[in-house]
Protein backbone atom coordinates (compact mmCIF):
# COMPACT_ATOMS: atom_id res chain seq x y z
CA UNK A 1 0.00 0.00 0.00
CA UNK A 2 1.34 3.44 -1.08
CA UNK A 3 1.35 6.01 1.47
CA UNK A 4 0.41 9.80 1.72
CA UNK A 5 3.27 12.13 1.02
CA UNK A 6 2.67 15.72 1.43
CA UNK A 7 4.51 18.00 -0.55
CA UNK A 8 3.23 21.81 0.09
CA UNK A 9 1.20 23.19 2.58
CA UNK A 10 -0.66 26.92 3.19
CA UNK A 11 -3.34 28.28 5.12
CA UNK A 12 -5.98 30.64 3.97
CA UNK A 13 -9.07 31.74 5.60
CA UNK A 14 -8.91 29.30 8.24
CA UNK A 15 -8.31 26.05 5.67
CA UNK A 16 -5.40 24.25 5.26
CA UNK A 17 -4.77 23.09 2.15
CA UNK A 18 -1.80 20.16 1.45
CA UNK A 19 -0.45 18.99 -1.91
CA UNK A 20 0.35 15.59 -1.59
CA UNK A 21 0.96 12.48 -3.54
CA UNK A 22 0.05 8.67 -3.08
CA UNK A 23 2.04 6.27 -5.77
CA UNK A 24 1.80 8.71 -8.75
CA UNK A 25 -1.30 10.33 -8.00
CA UNK A 26 -1.11 13.94 -7.13
CA UNK A 27 -4.28 14.97 -5.42
CA UNK A 28 -5.15 17.95 -2.31
CA UNK A 29 -6.23 17.58 1.10
CA UNK A 30 -8.79 20.79 2.57
CA UNK A 31 -9.10 20.72 6.18
CA UNK A 32 -10.32 23.27 8.42
CA UNK A 33 -7.12 25.11 10.73
CA UNK A 34 -8.57 23.68 13.42
CA UNK A 35 -11.16 21.10 14.27
CA UNK A 36 -11.91 17.66 15.67
CA UNK A 37 -10.31 14.62 13.80
CA UNK A 38 -11.79 11.68 12.38
CA UNK A 39 -14.09 14.45 10.45
CA UNK A 40 -16.13 13.46 7.07
CA UNK A 41 -14.11 12.61 4.84
CA UNK A 42 -15.37 13.85 1.17
CA UNK A 43 -14.04 13.51 -2.13
CA UNK A 44 -14.12 15.65 -4.99
CA UNK A 45 -14.00 14.39 -8.30
CA UNK A 46 -13.37 17.67 -11.20
CA UNK A 47 -14.86 17.56 -14.60
CA UNK A 48 -13.42 16.40 -17.91
CA UNK A 49 -10.49 18.68 -18.82
CA UNK A 50 -10.38 20.37 -15.27
CA UNK A 51 -8.07 19.29 -12.53
CA UNK A 52 -8.26 18.84 -8.96
CA UNK A 53 -7.84 22.33 -8.34
CA UNK A 54 -10.41 24.09 -10.79
CA UNK A 55 -11.75 27.36 -9.05
CA UNK A 56 -15.02 25.59 -8.60
CA UNK A 57 -13.98 22.50 -7.44
CA UNK A 58 -11.57 24.25 -4.61
CA UNK A 59 -14.23 27.08 -3.68
CA UNK A 60 -16.53 23.91 -2.62
CA UNK A 61 -14.17 22.29 -1.33
CA UNK A 62 -13.52 25.35 1.23
CA UNK A 63 -17.00 25.63 1.93
CA UNK A 64 -17.52 22.23 2.94
CA UNK A 65 -14.21 22.53 5.32
CA UNK A 66 -15.47 26.02 7.22
CA UNK A 67 -19.23 25.17 7.06
CA UNK A 68 -19.18 21.72 7.86
CA UNK A 69 -15.80 20.80 9.10
CA UNK A 70 -14.65 18.17 6.27
CA UNK A 71 -11.40 17.21 5.26
CA UNK A 72 -11.88 17.49 1.50
CA UNK A 73 -9.40 15.36 -1.05
CA UNK A 74 -9.55 15.78 -4.95
CA UNK A 75 -7.04 13.79 -6.84
CA UNK A 76 -6.16 14.74 -10.49
CA UNK A 77 -7.84 11.54 -12.96
CA UNK A 78 -5.39 10.04 -15.28
CA UNK A 79 -4.20 12.50 -17.94
CA UNK A 80 -5.21 15.48 -16.24
CA UNK A 81 -4.02 18.70 -14.23
CA UNK A 82 -0.29 17.62 -12.77
CA UNK A 83 -0.27 14.09 -14.52
CA UNK A 84 1.41 13.07 -17.13
CA UNK A 85 -0.69 12.40 -20.66
CA UNK A 86 -0.23 9.29 -22.49
CA UNK A 87 -0.14 9.17 -26.39
CA UNK A 88 -3.55 8.06 -25.98
CA UNK A 89 -4.46 10.83 -24.10
CA UNK A 90 -2.96 13.35 -26.35
CA UNK A 91 -5.04 11.49 -29.56
CA UNK A 92 -8.29 10.85 -27.19
CA UNK A 93 -8.26 15.43 -27.07
CA UNK A 94 -7.20 15.66 -30.46
CA UNK A 95 -10.42 13.55 -31.47
CA UNK A 96 -12.54 15.58 -29.05
CA UNK A 97 -11.46 18.86 -30.42
CA UNK A 98 -11.78 17.69 -33.60
CA UNK A 99 -15.42 16.23 -33.59
CA UNK A 100 -16.29 19.49 -31.49
CA UNK A 101 -14.75 21.89 -34.11
CA UNK A 102 -16.90 20.37 -37.44
CA UNK A 103 -19.87 19.49 -35.29
CA UNK A 104 -19.88 15.80 -35.61
CA UNK A 105 -21.95 14.82 -32.59
CA UNK A 106 -22.35 11.30 -33.38
CA UNK A 107 -18.31 10.81 -33.10
CA UNK A 108 -18.32 13.64 -30.48
CA UNK A 109 -20.47 11.28 -28.11
CA UNK A 110 -18.89 7.82 -29.02
CA UNK A 111 -15.24 9.45 -28.16
CA UNK A 112 -16.53 10.85 -24.67
CA UNK A 113 -18.48 7.25 -23.91
CA UNK A 114 -15.12 5.12 -24.52
CA UNK A 115 -12.71 7.48 -23.31
CA UNK A 116 -15.04 7.87 -19.70
CA UNK A 117 -14.99 4.40 -19.30
CA UNK A 118 -11.49 3.78 -19.89
CA UNK A 119 -10.69 6.96 -17.41
CA UNK A 120 -13.28 5.34 -14.72
CA UNK A 121 -11.96 2.05 -15.12
CA UNK A 122 -8.44 3.79 -14.13
CA UNK A 123 -9.42 6.22 -11.42
CA UNK A 124 -11.41 4.05 -9.44
CA UNK A 125 -8.38 2.16 -8.02
CA UNK A 126 -6.25 5.22 -7.73
CA UNK A 127 -9.64 6.76 -5.83
CA UNK A 128 -9.54 3.24 -3.53
CA UNK A 129 -6.08 3.42 -2.67
CA UNK A 130 -5.98 7.36 -2.04
CA UNK A 131 -8.63 6.61 1.10
CA UNK A 132 -7.20 3.55 1.70
CA UNK A 133 -4.16 5.74 2.52
CA UNK A 134 -5.37 8.52 4.22
CA UNK A 135 -7.51 6.36 6.38
CA UNK A 136 -3.70 5.75 7.46
CA UNK A 137 -3.39 8.77 8.35
CA UNK A 138 -3.96 9.82 12.49
CA UNK A 139 -6.18 12.79 12.04
CA UNK A 140 -8.35 10.83 9.51
CA UNK A 141 -8.14 7.43 10.34
CA UNK A 142 -10.24 4.35 9.12
CA UNK A 143 -13.59 5.40 11.43
CA UNK A 144 -14.15 8.73 9.62
CA UNK A 145 -17.54 8.87 7.83
CA UNK A 146 -16.69 9.17 3.79
CA UNK A 147 -18.77 10.71 1.16
CA UNK A 148 -18.44 11.36 -2.32
CA UNK A 149 -18.84 15.28 -2.99
CA UNK A 150 -19.83 15.31 -6.44
CA UNK A 151 -18.51 16.69 -9.40
CA UNK A 152 -20.80 16.56 -12.32
CA UNK A 153 -19.38 15.41 -15.94
CA UNK A 154 -16.53 13.08 -15.76
CA UNK A 155 -16.56 13.75 -11.80
CA UNK A 156 -19.71 11.70 -11.67
CA UNK A 157 -18.57 9.30 -14.65
CA UNK A 158 -15.96 8.16 -12.56
CA UNK A 159 -17.86 8.61 -9.18
CA UNK A 160 -20.52 6.10 -9.81
CA UNK A 161 -18.62 3.09 -10.40
CA UNK A 162 -16.57 3.91 -7.51
CA UNK A 163 -19.71 4.28 -5.02
CA UNK A 164 -20.97 1.29 -6.40
CA UNK A 165 -17.71 -0.72 -5.73
CA UNK A 166 -16.45 1.03 -2.52
CA UNK A 167 -18.64 0.23 0.37
CA UNK A 168 -17.03 2.79 2.37
CA UNK A 169 -19.06 5.60 0.55
CA UNK A 170 -22.04 6.34 2.79
CA UNK A 171 -23.78 9.23 0.45
CA UNK A 172 -23.15 10.52 -2.64
CA UNK A 173 -23.43 13.84 -4.94
CA UNK A 174 -23.94 13.42 -8.64
CA UNK A 175 -24.38 15.22 -11.48
CA UNK A 176 -25.46 15.40 -14.63
CA UNK A 177 -23.66 16.59 -17.76
CA UNK A 178 -22.44 13.17 -19.49
CA UNK A 179 -23.54 10.55 -22.37
CA UNK A 180 -24.45 7.51 -19.98
CA UNK A 181 -24.49 4.11 -20.86
CA UNK A 182 -25.31 0.64 -19.63
CA UNK A 183 -22.29 -0.13 -17.39
CA UNK A 184 -23.60 2.77 -15.58
CA UNK A 185 -26.91 2.13 -15.28
CA UNK A 186 -26.23 -1.07 -13.94
CA UNK A 187 -23.77 0.57 -11.42
CA UNK A 188 -26.18 3.04 -10.62
CA UNK A 189 -29.20 -0.36 -9.24
CA UNK A 190 -26.14 -1.05 -7.33
CA UNK A 191 -26.17 2.21 -5.49
CA UNK A 192 -28.13 1.78 -2.44
CA UNK A 193 -26.53 5.32 -0.34
CA UNK A 194 -28.33 8.10 -0.43
CA UNK A 195 -27.73 10.32 -3.35
CA UNK A 196 -27.79 13.87 -4.06
CA UNK A 197 -28.27 14.49 -7.62
CA UNK A 198 -27.62 17.44 -9.97
CA UNK A 199 -29.04 17.94 -13.65
CA UNK A 200 -28.40 21.36 -15.75
CA UNK A 201 -31.53 21.39 -17.29
CA UNK A 202 -30.55 23.19 -20.58
CA UNK A 203 -26.88 20.94 -21.63
CA UNK A 204 -26.48 20.94 -24.98
CA UNK A 205 -24.80 17.95 -25.42
CA UNK A 206 -26.75 15.30 -23.43
CA UNK A 207 -29.88 14.45 -23.74
CA UNK A 208 -31.77 14.78 -20.75
CA UNK A 209 -33.82 11.66 -20.68
CA UNK A 210 -30.39 9.64 -20.69
CA UNK A 211 -29.75 11.45 -17.29
CA UNK A 212 -33.53 10.82 -15.76
CA UNK A 213 -33.24 6.95 -16.78
CA UNK A 214 -29.51 7.22 -14.81
CA UNK A 215 -31.03 8.70 -11.55
CA UNK A 216 -34.30 6.64 -11.61
CA UNK A 217 -31.36 3.45 -11.90
CA UNK A 218 -30.15 4.76 -8.19
CA UNK A 219 -31.26 1.98 -5.89
CA UNK A 220 -31.21 4.20 -3.23
CA UNK A 221 -34.70 4.60 -0.76
CA UNK A 222 -33.23 8.35 -0.39
CA UNK A 223 -32.57 10.35 -3.67
CA UNK A 224 -33.44 13.80 -4.36
CA UNK A 225 -32.79 15.20 -8.17
CA UNK A 226 -32.28 18.99 -8.06
CA UNK A 227 -32.59 20.54 -11.66
CA UNK A 228 -31.48 24.29 -12.53
CA UNK A 229 -31.44 25.95 -15.83
CA UNK A 230 -28.41 25.78 -17.39
CA UNK A 231 -25.86 24.93 -20.02
CA UNK A 232 -23.01 21.72 -19.62
CA UNK A 233 -20.36 23.35 -17.72
CA UNK A 234 -22.61 25.75 -15.83
CA UNK A 235 -24.32 23.64 -13.48
CA UNK A 236 -25.74 26.18 -10.45
CA UNK A 237 -25.95 24.93 -6.85
CA UNK A 238 -29.10 27.21 -6.41
CA UNK A 239 -31.53 25.82 -4.28
CA UNK A 240 -29.89 22.35 -3.25
CA UNK A 241 -29.52 21.65 -0.22
CA UNK A 242 -26.56 22.49 1.45
CA UNK A 243 -26.95 20.11 4.55
CA UNK A 244 -26.90 16.31 2.68
CA UNK A 245 -23.79 15.22 3.12
CA UNK A 246 -24.15 16.59 7.20
CA UNK A 247 -27.04 14.98 7.71
CA UNK A 248 -25.22 11.27 6.21
CA UNK A 249 -22.08 11.74 7.25
CA UNK A 250 -22.48 13.75 10.46
CA UNK B 1 -65.16 44.66 -2.63
CA UNK B 2 -65.81 42.01 -0.55
CA UNK B 3 -63.77 42.81 3.33
CA UNK B 4 -62.74 39.72 5.95
CA UNK B 5 -64.63 38.90 8.22
CA UNK B 6 -62.85 36.80 11.70
CA UNK B 7 -64.98 34.41 12.66
CA UNK B 8 -62.43 32.42 15.28
CA UNK B 9 -58.74 32.79 16.52
CA UNK B 10 -57.13 30.45 18.44
CA UNK B 11 -53.26 30.79 19.44
CA UNK B 12 -51.02 27.57 19.91
CA UNK B 13 -47.43 27.36 19.67
CA UNK B 14 -46.69 30.82 18.86
CA UNK B 15 -48.90 31.32 15.94
CA UNK B 16 -52.30 32.90 16.01
CA UNK B 17 -54.70 31.17 13.69
CA UNK B 18 -57.66 33.22 12.55
CA UNK B 19 -60.97 31.66 10.56
CA UNK B 20 -61.93 33.87 8.25
CA UNK B 21 -64.49 34.35 5.07
CA UNK B 22 -64.37 36.69 2.36
CA UNK B 23 -67.80 36.74 0.65
CA UNK B 24 -68.97 33.05 0.98
CA UNK B 25 -65.49 31.57 0.91
CA UNK B 26 -63.87 30.24 4.17
CA UNK B 27 -60.41 30.88 4.65
CA UNK B 28 -57.79 30.35 7.91
CA UNK B 29 -54.83 32.69 8.62
CA UNK B 30 -51.56 31.87 10.01
CA UNK B 31 -49.16 34.01 11.70
CA UNK B 32 -46.24 34.56 14.29
CA UNK B 33 -47.65 35.66 17.66
CA UNK B 34 -45.38 38.51 17.80
CA UNK B 35 -43.86 39.99 14.66
CA UNK B 36 -43.74 42.40 12.52
CA UNK B 37 -46.51 44.15 10.35
CA UNK B 38 -46.72 43.61 6.36
CA UNK B 39 -44.50 39.99 6.86
CA UNK B 40 -44.81 38.32 3.70
CA UNK B 41 -48.51 36.99 2.69
CA UNK B 42 -47.75 33.22 1.38
CA UNK B 43 -50.97 31.15 -0.07
CA UNK B 44 -50.95 27.94 0.28
CA UNK B 45 -53.66 25.43 -2.05
CA UNK B 46 -54.58 22.20 -0.51
CA UNK B 47 -55.10 18.94 -3.18
CA UNK B 48 -58.04 17.51 -4.54
CA UNK B 49 -60.72 16.71 -1.86
CA UNK B 50 -58.68 18.09 0.91
CA UNK B 51 -59.25 21.15 2.36
CA UNK B 52 -58.09 24.53 3.70
CA UNK B 53 -56.79 22.89 7.11
CA UNK B 54 -55.29 19.84 5.69
CA UNK B 55 -53.16 18.65 8.71
CA UNK B 56 -49.84 18.54 5.93
CA UNK B 57 -50.47 21.90 5.02
CA UNK B 58 -51.56 23.32 8.48
CA UNK B 59 -47.96 22.32 9.48
CA UNK B 60 -46.52 23.61 6.56
CA UNK B 61 -48.19 26.57 7.45
CA UNK B 62 -46.98 27.14 11.08
CA UNK B 63 -43.83 25.82 10.15
CA UNK B 64 -43.56 28.91 7.81
CA UNK B 65 -45.10 31.33 9.89
CA UNK B 66 -42.65 30.26 12.96
CA UNK B 67 -39.39 29.75 10.70
CA UNK B 68 -39.66 32.65 8.50
CA UNK B 69 -42.37 35.05 9.84
CA UNK B 70 -44.98 34.68 7.11
CA UNK B 71 -48.53 35.39 7.24
CA UNK B 72 -49.93 32.15 5.84
CA UNK B 73 -53.65 32.20 3.95
CA UNK B 74 -55.40 28.75 2.71
CA UNK B 75 -58.90 28.87 1.77
CA UNK B 76 -61.32 25.82 0.76
CA UNK B 77 -61.40 25.34 -3.06
CA UNK B 78 -65.39 25.58 -4.69
CA UNK B 79 -66.65 22.29 -3.08
CA UNK B 80 -63.80 21.60 -0.67
CA UNK B 81 -63.97 21.69 2.93
CA UNK B 82 -66.50 23.79 4.64
CA UNK B 83 -68.01 24.82 1.04
CA UNK B 84 -71.50 23.46 0.04
CA UNK B 85 -70.95 21.06 -3.03
CA UNK B 86 -73.04 21.43 -6.03
CA UNK B 87 -74.93 18.59 -7.70
CA UNK B 88 -72.01 18.68 -9.94
CA UNK B 89 -69.67 18.54 -7.31
CA UNK B 90 -71.51 15.24 -5.95
CA UNK B 91 -71.24 13.72 -9.41
CA UNK B 92 -67.76 14.28 -10.27
CA UNK B 93 -67.04 12.78 -6.76
CA UNK B 94 -69.04 10.03 -7.68
CA UNK B 95 -67.52 9.53 -10.99
CA UNK B 96 -64.03 10.03 -9.59
CA UNK B 97 -64.62 7.06 -7.27
CA UNK B 98 -66.28 4.90 -9.95
CA UNK B 99 -63.23 5.32 -12.71
CA UNK B 100 -60.80 4.57 -9.59
CA UNK B 101 -62.13 1.47 -8.76
CA UNK B 102 -63.39 -0.06 -11.88
CA UNK B 103 -59.70 1.00 -13.03
CA UNK B 104 -60.74 3.00 -15.14
CA UNK B 105 -57.52 5.08 -15.91
CA UNK B 106 -58.64 6.58 -19.11
CA UNK B 107 -61.74 7.83 -17.67
CA UNK B 108 -60.34 8.88 -14.51
CA UNK B 109 -57.53 11.20 -16.43
CA UNK B 110 -60.45 12.58 -18.40
CA UNK B 111 -62.37 13.28 -15.48
CA UNK B 112 -59.88 14.68 -13.41
CA UNK B 113 -58.34 17.21 -16.62
CA UNK B 114 -61.71 18.49 -16.86
CA UNK B 115 -62.58 18.46 -12.97
CA UNK B 116 -58.88 20.82 -12.72
CA UNK B 117 -60.54 23.10 -15.33
CA UNK B 118 -63.57 23.85 -13.77
CA UNK B 119 -62.05 24.21 -10.13
CA UNK B 120 -59.16 26.33 -11.14
CA UNK B 121 -61.71 28.62 -13.44
CA UNK B 122 -63.41 29.30 -10.51
CA UNK B 123 -60.73 29.57 -7.67
CA UNK B 124 -58.93 31.60 -9.28
CA UNK B 125 -60.88 34.53 -8.72
CA UNK B 126 -61.32 33.85 -5.34
CA UNK B 127 -57.55 34.08 -4.10
CA UNK B 128 -57.25 37.04 -6.30
CA UNK B 129 -60.25 38.54 -4.06
CA UNK B 130 -58.54 36.98 -0.64
CA UNK B 131 -55.79 38.79 -1.52
CA UNK B 132 -57.46 41.77 -2.07
CA UNK B 133 -59.53 41.79 1.37
CA UNK B 134 -56.31 40.71 3.26
CA UNK B 135 -54.74 43.41 1.86
CA UNK B 136 -56.80 45.78 3.45
CA UNK B 137 -56.06 44.86 6.59
CA UNK B 138 -53.82 47.58 8.40
CA UNK B 139 -51.36 44.36 9.67
CA UNK B 140 -50.77 43.06 5.83
CA UNK B 141 -51.15 45.99 3.59
CA UNK B 142 -50.85 46.34 -0.25
CA UNK B 143 -46.71 46.40 -0.03
CA UNK B 144 -46.80 42.94 1.63
CA UNK B 145 -44.66 40.65 -0.84
CA UNK B 146 -47.06 37.79 -2.00
CA UNK B 147 -45.97 34.33 -2.93
CA UNK B 148 -47.65 31.06 -3.41
CA UNK B 149 -46.25 28.28 -0.98
CA UNK B 150 -47.12 25.30 -2.86
CA UNK B 151 -49.26 22.11 -2.83
CA UNK B 152 -48.76 19.76 -5.18
CA UNK B 153 -52.16 18.01 -6.80
CA UNK B 154 -55.00 20.90 -7.37
CA UNK B 155 -53.03 23.47 -5.34
CA UNK B 156 -50.81 23.61 -8.52
CA UNK B 157 -53.09 23.26 -10.75
CA UNK B 158 -54.67 26.35 -9.40
CA UNK B 159 -52.06 27.91 -8.48
CA UNK B 160 -50.27 27.73 -11.89
CA UNK B 161 -53.09 30.15 -13.93
CA UNK B 162 -53.42 32.63 -10.19
CA UNK B 163 -49.75 33.15 -11.16
CA UNK B 164 -50.04 33.56 -14.50
CA UNK B 165 -52.69 36.04 -14.17
CA UNK B 166 -51.88 38.09 -10.43
CA UNK B 167 -48.65 39.92 -10.88
CA UNK B 168 -48.42 40.52 -7.16
CA UNK B 169 -47.06 37.31 -6.63
CA UNK B 170 -43.51 37.48 -6.96
CA UNK B 171 -42.67 33.54 -6.27
CA UNK B 172 -44.41 30.48 -6.31
CA UNK B 173 -43.85 26.90 -5.06
CA UNK B 174 -45.42 24.63 -6.96
CA UNK B 175 -45.35 20.49 -7.39
CA UNK B 176 -46.50 17.74 -9.48
CA UNK B 177 -49.05 15.12 -8.77
CA UNK B 178 -52.00 16.28 -11.90
CA UNK B 179 -52.55 15.36 -15.06
CA UNK B 180 -50.98 18.41 -17.44
CA UNK B 181 -53.30 19.93 -19.79
CA UNK B 182 -52.44 22.63 -22.85
CA UNK B 183 -53.50 25.55 -21.12
CA UNK B 184 -51.23 24.96 -18.11
CA UNK B 185 -47.94 24.40 -20.67
CA UNK B 186 -49.57 27.94 -21.85
CA UNK B 187 -49.91 29.52 -18.41
CA UNK B 188 -46.82 28.05 -16.89
CA UNK B 189 -44.75 29.92 -20.35
CA UNK B 190 -46.17 33.23 -19.11
CA UNK B 191 -44.77 33.35 -15.36
CA UNK B 192 -41.54 34.82 -14.97
CA UNK B 193 -41.12 34.73 -11.43
CA UNK B 194 -38.52 32.23 -9.41
CA UNK B 195 -40.49 28.88 -9.30
CA UNK B 196 -39.79 26.03 -7.09
CA UNK B 197 -40.95 22.17 -7.78
CA UNK B 198 -41.27 19.14 -6.14
CA UNK B 199 -42.29 15.78 -8.33
CA UNK B 200 -42.87 12.78 -6.53
CA UNK B 201 -40.95 10.44 -8.63
CA UNK B 202 -43.31 7.82 -8.61
CA UNK B 203 -46.83 9.22 -9.15
CA UNK B 204 -49.20 5.96 -10.13
CA UNK B 205 -51.62 8.53 -12.19
CA UNK B 206 -49.22 11.16 -14.02
CA UNK B 207 -46.94 10.11 -16.46
CA UNK B 208 -43.61 11.56 -15.38
CA UNK B 209 -43.11 13.44 -18.92
CA UNK B 210 -45.58 15.61 -18.51
CA UNK B 211 -44.88 16.51 -15.54
CA UNK B 212 -41.11 17.88 -16.69
CA UNK B 213 -42.23 19.22 -20.08
CA UNK B 214 -44.87 21.34 -17.19
CA UNK B 215 -41.10 22.24 -15.68
CA UNK B 216 -39.21 22.56 -18.98
CA UNK B 217 -42.43 25.60 -20.07
CA UNK B 218 -41.86 27.64 -17.08
CA UNK B 219 -40.81 30.77 -18.47
CA UNK B 220 -39.18 31.97 -15.10
CA UNK B 221 -35.13 32.23 -14.80
CA UNK B 222 -34.95 30.71 -12.17
CA UNK B 223 -36.54 27.57 -11.47
CA UNK B 224 -35.37 24.46 -9.57
CA UNK B 225 -36.96 20.92 -10.02
CA UNK B 226 -36.57 18.68 -6.81
CA UNK B 227 -37.56 15.10 -7.24
CA UNK B 228 -38.16 12.43 -4.61
CA UNK B 229 -38.94 8.72 -5.02
CA UNK B 230 -42.94 8.90 -3.47
CA UNK B 231 -46.45 8.08 -4.98
CA UNK B 232 -49.21 10.47 -5.70
CA UNK B 233 -50.12 11.34 -1.64
CA UNK B 234 -46.62 11.20 -0.22
CA UNK B 235 -44.86 14.06 -1.90
CA UNK B 236 -41.58 14.28 0.71
CA UNK B 237 -39.63 17.37 1.25
CA UNK B 238 -36.53 15.97 1.67
CA UNK B 239 -33.19 17.65 0.60
CA UNK B 240 -35.89 20.52 -0.56
CA UNK B 241 -34.62 24.34 0.06
CA UNK B 242 -36.63 25.98 3.04
CA UNK B 243 -35.06 29.69 1.99
CA UNK B 244 -36.52 29.90 -1.20
CA UNK B 245 -40.15 32.06 -0.61
CA UNK B 246 -38.11 33.49 2.39
CA UNK B 247 -35.01 34.49 -0.42
CA UNK B 248 -37.32 36.05 -2.84
CA UNK B 249 -40.05 37.93 -0.63
CA UNK B 250 -37.36 38.67 1.81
Amino acid sequence: MHSVRFTAQTTTDGVVERDFVVGDVPGVLWSPASGPAHAPLVLMGHGGGQHKKTPALAARARHAATTHGFTVVAIDAPGHGDRPRTADDERVRADFRQAHETGDTARFKDISLRYGIALAERAVPEWRATIDALQALPEIGPDAPVGYGGGITLGTAIGIPLTATEPRIRAAIFGGGFFVHDGQLAAARRITVPVQFLLPWDDEHVDRRSTLALFDAFGSTEKTLHANPGDHRSIRWVGVDDGFLARHLG
